[in-house]
């Protein structure tokens, strides 16, 4: 192939045995043809030089540092700084000093309103947690006002949740007996709070707020429907005052436990009469006694027994996990709807921090709720102060109000929890993600399923691992697609996607579409030769391929095997006497490919190209010389 | 805005509440302005309509069947299609009926090379499998043969190999003493390698190769040579003549072993003299009895019991897929160095096979060997049957000349050992993966360290992990650029690539290079929202951003909370007063866009651009219009 190199000089890049520059364009063959005349070819560049360590520094930051929380910083006087710094860590700092009268109302009644709210859920849930009721009170209490100094959300209310409840007592019933050994279980829950804290704030700390990114949106649809049905489920003990009902979470267990003794039952006739006495027996059942007074100290109650570590350390993990991803979601929802910024890896150490101090105060695993938080929102709420009235308004009720909620019957608990977690099976959600894509929607059927049949955490386990394992098959079997020139312009677009697109004789045009890495490799290798051998079977009746053009335009990275790859193929196409053409590199693949050029210049710059038409024209042109 | 909207029918797609068509173009604003009217616009195509069932199937083609094995099937008559098949099953069928007098002679030499070969290596690497010498011979008998019948591949010569010979023992003794109870060592090595056959074949027939493309350049460099260290060191017991070795892998305790009692040992005077006597003593260690005949059937010494299922079903899942890993690359490597294709499945199930034969003939793990297959190329092999004559060779030795073999030393089996796997340690691509690409390297380097320091199984757990983490975060984290234009061109690319090109004023236009879902859609909001803030703060003193133009030709594929981002993005970068254009969605994606719409219209057709080009020509027009 003759071709004048341009005489551009490549940006000071040398590639070691032959001194031709690898970005210079792959200029106009030596013709006076006006076809090619008219044509303008530009070079593909590399980009600017860059050491090693400033390469690791700008995708360590933009790994951990995504956000660049101390922009602001820069160009500071050092005063400033330390007052931002500051500032940062307690975002209370931000807002108290202008804080103002009508602020206040409207957190006032917001505050009190979710207080309504989480007093009889606080209860509710530490029973669902099969916690004293009193545990769920002081839960409101202590966790509030630490997230009201260190929360960068206006609107998050804080307290015991639902799904973290229900998982940190399936997880611990399996190991003890809330009933039978009520201290060491009560131990075990601060004890789980305490790592739950530590796991969320070290998340923010460290930077690592992107793993709670790994529960996709259909997982938690899935996962909080499966919930819902399980907590529920459990509740039939309470309304149907069942005494001897099974400690299994599962659904099989739990549906045997309740239809074991009715095999004889008349159900038309029966049921309704039965539901009417449970429902007075069951009323009969009280919480029982309730101690006026606040939030006693736990720290001696946190319990570091090897045998229990383990269990304690994956609770905690997997109550964090849960209970930062409620709370981040709910946080950035409602920041996105008033429109403010909430600092995710900040959050966490605000919500790690609060169940910190809280396993030291007699409290459990607390976050920021879905559904007090839209009540917060909707009444109002300006700032976390809404959360400190709350936190007032639970402490005055802890003590004085105690002996009014003596006779809270079972069965009302029951109701308040069934009534919250319905509201989590979000069929419309649902039913879109079934819309949109089917592979979500199998996902969420796995979450659900998982939950339901197998356990809590396993449930989770399988949804997320599917989630992964989707991700990493769009890898190892990326979407390539064959491009053709869209009619009356140089676009060239998907064959498939695009009607108008024609295919352009005796060249084959494909677009990888994810990084070429170990893993696709091979399967690129094996599935460009077939489709070579496919082309060559179709075409050869019109005209006979004779280049093959890879768009590398939506290739955003290459490894050693990618490249490894690269040569394999451009030799393999070239011994059926066909030419390999490379399209649009971007960065860093052209690093690498220049990489490559330094020990044997594979790549020269005749086979690089800016744009898929730019290469069929000069192609084109030098195919009508070559073979006349 | 005003917008003429395209006439173009849209292929049938209604948008629910809205009749006009989705697909539509953008078209030129009734203006009589030269520079719109110059201007062609052309529409975003959504794919032809495909049920979700043609899609899966689709998916699941390419997914397990990229090479489409039947593919010469179509069309054919059933007779031929069934002579096709026993050939597919049965490639021997393709190359014994035209098989001449030349192609034996070439395959005799390379047989009879690969079998002065392949006697030393079996008994050595059965020795560093802990097994009875015999075993080695036995194994390199009756697997080719199977292989000859099965395999696709012309080069591979099978056998033991060293690394699955190492990683068995060092499993294998860690459960049991190869000399305190021989026979149940020599029951587990047999079973484990009935599921290291099940578990191939089965990768072959469920069309699951790709699992071990997940064993990645780098993994595999890095493992090869911290194995080959490591059974070099485990040769110091026979090269030194040491009786009390640790049993124990690591490079820790071997050294601890070698150098427990030489504290007081003048080391410049004494070494030399103590290497000659301990050669000389550890010479008269002979490998032992070695009785002639053939292999004894091994069915009955395949040990299901319960104790040692777990270990054996382990065992055999690694070496499976170590032995797997190096079979096929061996296959793929000589494969394409003589341009015929090997078919990863069928290999798979080839090698699977043989090794379920093998383990009930008295063999332990085979498969192709890396240096023997080079030897066997490079002596010129033609077929399989070179594999044939080998096994013939090795019988004959079986028979007639293992008394020759009684008086081999240890130290010159420990010899052969180090020198076979000292070449395993591949500098040039150490090198090489350092220069590529840094990470790649980091694989490499844990993956050698894991195997010296930890365990051979960890070791490559790890550098697995490490591989499969560092895709995860290229989706966690993907690449965005800022493009800008080439100046005097209609081309877009990264500013940061290309020196040439230059930001458009006003518009600030992002690429994104990775799938959008659940892993990436919270940082891609946040990075988007950075972007578009910084592009405020720098760009206000000259002109006012008013158009985000989202490039997504290298969007592959969405999901639901890829979907939930793009309407999050659009409605947050519509209250700063801004415009969002989406360019060039490709086909899944535009899917998906589209199904969004039906519900509300987020994307309707004026923000939905074919290319960067047409979108600023045409919004650039609309700005001058608007704000004139």
């Amino acid at each position: 192939m003759v071709g004048m190199r341009g005489a551009y000089g490549g940006g000071g890049y040398s590639n070691g045995n032959e001194s031709r520059p690898l970005g210079a364009a792959a200029a106009a063959p030596m013709t006076t043809s006006t076809e090619i005349a008219s044509m303008a070819v530009h070079k593909v560049a590399p980009p600017p030089p860059q050491s090693t360590a400033s390469k690791m520094k700008a995708r360590v930051k933009e790994t951990f540092f995504p956000d660049d929380p101390f922009r602001g910083f820069k160009g500071q006087p050092l005063g400033t700084q330390w007052l931002m710094a500051v500032k940062y860590l307690f975002p209370i700092l931000d807002w108290l000093p202008g804080y103002s009268l009508s602020l206040f109302k409207s957190d006032l009644i917001s505050g009190l309103t979710i207080a309504s709210l989480a007093i009889p859920q606080g209860i509710s849930y530490a029973k669902l947690a099969s916690l004293p009721p009193i545990i769920g009170l002081y839960s409101s209490f202590v966790p509030p006002m630490v997230y009201a100094v260190l929360g960068s959300s206006r609107d998050l209310a804080v307290g015991p949740v639902s799904i973290a409840s229900l998982v940190m007592g399936s997880m611990l019933r399996d190991a003890v007996s809330p009933s039978g050994e009520p201290l060491l279980f009560l131990q075990l829950a601060f004890t789980s709070t305490l790592f739950a804290g530590v796991v969320q704030a070290s998340l923010g700390i460290l930077r690592l707020g992107f793993i709670i990114d790994f529960l996709s949106r259909a997982t938690l649809v899935g996962f909080m429907a499966g919930a819902a049905i399980i907590v529920s489920l459990q509740q039939l003990k309470a309304l149907l005052g069942i005494t001897h009902f099974t400690t299994q979470m599962g659904l099989v267990p739990v549906m045997a436990s309740v239809f074991h003794h009715t095999k004889e039952w008349s159900w038309q006739t029966i049921l309704m009469g039965v539901c009417f006495l449970v429902f007075l027996l069951a009323a009969r059942h009280v919480i029982g006694q309730l101690k006026c007074g606040l939030n006693r100290p736990s720290w001696d109650k946190l319990l570091f027994d090897p045998t229990y570590l383990g269990l304690t350390m994956k609770t905690g993990l997997i109550t964090g996990i849960l209970s930062l991803t409620e709370g981040i979601a709910v946080g950035r929802t409602f920041a996105s709807l008033k429109d403010y910024q909430v600092d995710g890896n900040k959050e966490m150490m605000a919500i790690g921090l609060m169940n910190v101090v809280g396993s030291c105060t007699s409290c459990y695993v607390t976050t920021g709720a879905f559904s007090r938080s839209a009540v917060n929102h909707n009444a109002g709420c300006k700032t976390a102060m809404s959360n400190v009235v709350m936190a007032l308004t639970v402490m005055v009720t802890l003590l004085f109000l105690m002996p009014l909620f003596v006779y809270t019957p079972n069965v009302v608990l029951g109701a308040i929890i069934i009534a919250a977690v319905i509201g989590l099976i979000d069929f419309p959600a649902v039913y879109q993600i079934w819309r949109m894509d089917k592979m979500d929607f199998l996902v969420c059927v796995c979450a659900f399923a998982g939950v339901i049949f197998i356990s809590v955490q396993e449930g989770l386990a399988i949804a997320v691992g599917l989630s992964v394992f989707r991700v990493l098959m769009q890898i190892t079997r990326p979407k390539m697609t064959v491009q053709g020139k869209i009619m009356g312009t140089d676009i060239y677009r998907d064959l498939h996607q695009y009607k108008e697109a024609q295919r352009v004789p005796g060249i084959l045009i494909l677009a990888i579409e994810a990084p070429i890495n170990f893993a696709n490799s091979n399967y690129l290798n094996e599935r460009i030769k077939r489709w070579i051998e496919e082309e060559n079977s179709t075409q050869n009746k019109q005209t006979e391929l004779h280049v093959v053009i890879l768009d590398l335009s939506a290739v955003p990275a290459i490894d050693t095997s990618g490249i490894a790859f690269l040569i394999d193929i451009k030799k393999s196409i070239e011994k059926r006497d066909l030419e390999l053409v490379l399209v649009n590199p971007t960065g860093e693949v052209m690093e690498k490919i220049q990489r490559a050029n330094v020990a044997q210049n594979h790549f020269r710059s005749d086979c690089l190209y800016l744009t898929t038409g730019e290469a069929v024209t000069s192609l084109s042109a030098l195919a009508k010389m070559t073979k006349p």
